[in-house]
Parts: structure tokens; sequence; C-alpha cells
């Protein structure tokens, strides 16, 4: 049965390319009480994968420490080259809140976990996003940066102390970010040119890190095989920034270019919410309450009298 | 728990005054296993309540019959005046498929109820919308036309033989009409002006019966309150006919007279696919498959490996 309250975790894992680790990595968090593993997503040329679990806030605290366990056990970071930059063998871990779960909950949670994978394991926590103890660790790019090779160093530094742990990286394993995010939606929005320069020019007038919308990253991209270019977006904060708002930026600075819009794509999963705010913005529904969706009603009838 | 296969029943009864009474009817719906009453909805000048029954098919179609037993007893339309046509103590049900359940299941279930009301207690039943046994008793206006008090004789005609029991219409509960149908979605639309004239011919072209969308059905209403006008609709298969569509045209339409739409309301509920289509159009998604969104693929989760 499912959990009433909801965390889903997506932890990024060191090894890409050998099946059968990734498989023994999956088995790991698959026993665990409460939690399902809805996917798990390999890449061979950045050599990492990314597993999708969900459950109860104690399940997934479980599972992930379950998968460091067995990461620890098998992946040995001075042996790993990918194009991916990665600092340990379990790269990062964000826990998201998804049902019944507030986002303090989610901090709290990633804090158990950080203190238990130093106390456990001795693989040096860095807190990011949401549970980030200061400023500059909030983004995970930044934490990451020179990478398994370079934190030998880099941990010795003054403002680099880990946020649990001691100055020790660990000698295969490496170091872990740890937090607390929304759920990111990977949005994509392809226009009707093959001239890349205006894709480039358009994510750059989109993302928030150079003056666009504050929860937007975006890249320009070529889609080779349909002569069209794409905006690719990662949405990190869908209820502030939402898609139909990306989507309308775009459209205005692509008309300037005389380029339609001619389709667009979502990777991966994207929550409800997210797509009942748009169809609310786009009907311009009046106090359109979320407890008038059917389904949801339903849900709720049979969870309250049951 | 919730059942796997859920219909929803939205019975018409014909007392919306009493709130004794309408508390007795609610009652005997609500003891039904694996039933939950989702709303009552009393309108007294209308002198009728409707009420939003979900459940297992097994368990929505005996909180119908019991709906039907306690109506009986409770109410005599020789004694029954309100603005609404009715023809029936319980007037019309229809029964809506949601989840993991046919148009066709929903249509035998609508025929076993029917027989069992003529069998249990003696009200001559019609079948209609998709469970009419001819086009001209899909429609339930045309059913309902002469109302309880000219059913006397209706019933008499060779084309008005009911589709169970014989030709007696019961002498204090009339007739009822029993059906399949999808589920309904009231969509109303606000214009920018005070002239009902506009909001009425932009209701003419936009209504199936007259020329317009399929399963649209529709009016111009007056908002005294707020000085605006209003498109008021009835969507009665919003996968044919979907929500974003009816407004695109009211919105052409109401461009030609210069007057905006300011504004929509969905007036009681909305199946989740309604605003998953609404946002997949606007946004011009490519390929995008339900079990992409994150709540729906976590409940299969669940439900498969329990």
């Amino acid at each position: 049965m499912k959990p009433k309250k909801l965390v889903e975790c997506v932890p990024n894992v060191s090894e890409g390319r050998d099946p059968q680790k990734i498989e023994q990595l999956a088995q790991a968090v698959k026993g665990v009480p409460d939690v399902r593993l809805l996917d798990v997503d390999p890449d061979p040329d950045h050599h990492r994968t990314v597993l999708t679990i969900v459950g109860s806030p104690e399940g997934v605290e479980e599972a992930a420490l379950k998968l460091v366990e067995k990461a620890v056990e098998l992946i040995d970071l001075r042996q790993h080259k990918g194009e991916h930059p990665r600092m340990g063998a379990v790269d990062v871990i964000p826990f998201v809140p998804i049902q019944n779960v507030t986002m303090d909950e989610c901090v709290e949670l990633s804090k158990r976990v950080g203190r238990a994978i130093w106390e456990r394991y001795e693989i040096p926590v860095y807190l990011y996003e949401r549970s980030a103890t200061r400023p500059e660790r909030e983004d995970l790019a930044t934490i990451r940066k020179g990478e398994f090779e370079g934190f030998f160093a880099k941990i010795q530094e003054p403002e680099w102390a880990p946020d649990f742990g001691e100055r020790r990286v660990h000698p295969t394993a490496g170091v872990v970010a740890v937090g607390a995010r929304p759920p990111l939606i990977a949005f994509n929005v392809n226009l009707g040119t093959g001239d890349l320069s205006i894709a480039k020019k358009i994510a750059q007038a989109v993302r928030g890190s150079s003056g666009g919308l504050r929860y937007v990253k975006a890249l320009g991209f070529k889609l080779e095989d349909r002569g069209l270019v794409q905006v690719s977006m990662n949405m990190t904060n869908y209820e502030k920034t939402p898609l139909y708002r990306a989507l309308a930026l775009i459209e205005r600075e692509a008309e300037r270019y005389g380029v339609p819009v001619v389709g667009s794509e979502i990777v991966g999963l994207v929550p409800r919410e997210a797509l009942y705010q748009t169809a609310e913005f786009f009907l311009k529904l009046e106090d359109f309450r979320r407890d008038q969706v059917l389904e949801d009603r339903i849900e709720r009838a049979f969870e309250e009298e049951a």
C-alpha cells in the first residue's frame, strides 16, 4: 500500500557501464519496506546512473543509506573516468517532497542521512540546495568544482570544511552532496529553425543565471535529425517559475527572429500540479480549487473514511 | 481502500427542499461497502437534489438501488412542483466510467440496474445516452418531454414502450431514465461586456445542436453582480470536444465583437485527463505519455508490487 507521506530520492551514482554492478546497486534499494524503485537510468558516456526512488520518509532514508553502503563496496573513484563531473561514488543525494511532506521535513531527512553517511562510512558530507548551511553551498556545481581528484586539497581550505565529518576525503568513495530540493522538470522547447545561434541566444535570455527567469537553467542544442534547434531547460522550481511562463518568454524571444515554437517535450517525470497550473493559466480559470479534480477527490474520500 | 475499478453515479432525485428527507436519501447510499458519497447538492428552486456517488461497479449498483428504494418511500410526485422538468421520484441515473472500467461495462451496469428497478419497484425504465436502444432515446430531454403528468398518456404511444417494464407509470414515483455516459464538465467562460446578446450569439455558435462543436451544450447568461456576461457550457464528451477547443472558438467569436475573454470557471468536478490534455495542447507537447505524470507513476508502482 502507498504510504501516506511520500518522498522522492534521486541519487546519482558514479557507475554507468557495468550492468552487473548497476543491478547490484538497484537490488540494494529494492528490498526496503515502503519503498519503490521507479527508474534506473544508466549513462555509459557520463559513467553514471540516476536512480529514482520513492517511498515513506523512513523507507527512503534507509534506501539511501543501503545504496551508499553498496556503492562504497563496488565503486573505486581512482579508476573512474567519465564525461560528467563527479566527486563521489555516490555523487549527490537529493530528497524531494512529493505528498504530505514539507520541504523542512526533507531538509531534516537530508541531515539525518548526511550524519549517518559520515558515521557509518566515513565519507565527508556537504549539504546543498535547501539544506545548504551557507549560500555558496546551495549550488551543486560550486561544491563539485575540482571533482574527486581536486577534493583532497579543497577539503583543507578554510571555507570547505564538510557539514558532517572530518577533513578527510574517503580514499575510494570521495565526498557526497546531500540535500533537499523541489521536483525538477526537464522541459525542452523546439524552434522551427536550424540556426543554433538563435537557440543559444534564447537560452541565455530565459535562464536565471544570465538575468532571465529565476528557476530556469537553459542551454541551446541542435536536433540534427529533425533540422531543428532546441532550448533545453531544467525547471528547478515550477511553483515559482511555471512551465507556461518559460514557454511564453521563449515564444516572445523567438518571434523577434521570426521563428515559431513548433513543439516541446517533457523528459522523465512531471508533477501533476505543474500540469494543473498550466491548464488553469491557459483556460483563465478563476477560483479553481484542487479538490475539484475528480480523481483527487475520490482518493481523498476513500482515504478519509477507510 | 479504494477499489481497483471505479464507477461514478450521479442520480437526480426529485426532492430539494426537505433537509430531513434529503438526509435520509443520502444515508441510504452511505452504508454500502466500497462506495463513497462525494457530494449532495440540493436545489430548492428546482426541487431536486444531485448526489455524486463513486465506488466499485457492484457497490455503485447496490447504492443506486438503495437510493431508488428510499426515494419511492419518501417522494410522491403528485405533490411535486419545481422549476426543473422531471418524470420520476428518481429522475435520472447516469453511470460514468472513471478508472479501469469501460463504457461498455457501464452500459451493462445500467441495464442490470434498470431491470432490477422494474422488478423490485415496478417503475418503468428508459435507457438513455450510451445505453439507449434507439437514437431518439439518447437525449434525456426527448425522453423527459411531457414530464410525470404527461407520461400516463405518453407511455401508451407505440414508440414509447419502456425498455424495462410494462406500460404502467408508477403512481407516485413515475418513470426513470438510466444510462451510461462520459464524465460531464460544467465549464463557463466570462466575457468582458455587459451585453447579453453577445453571450447568446456566441453560445449559439459554439453549441453542437445549432451547428457548433458536437459535444457542447451552451447558453448565454448575465452575471449581474460583475457586470459581465457568460457562456455557460456543459461539455458532454471532453475527449472528443476538449475544453481548449471550446475556449478557442469562443475567443475567436468574441473577437468579432471586440470583446475579450476575461476568465472562466469549472463548476463541480473535472477529470484529471481534461487538465492533462489542456496542458499538453497549450505547451505543444510532443509524445507526452501519461505515465510521465509523477504521482500516477508512483501510484502504479505501489499497486503493482504490493
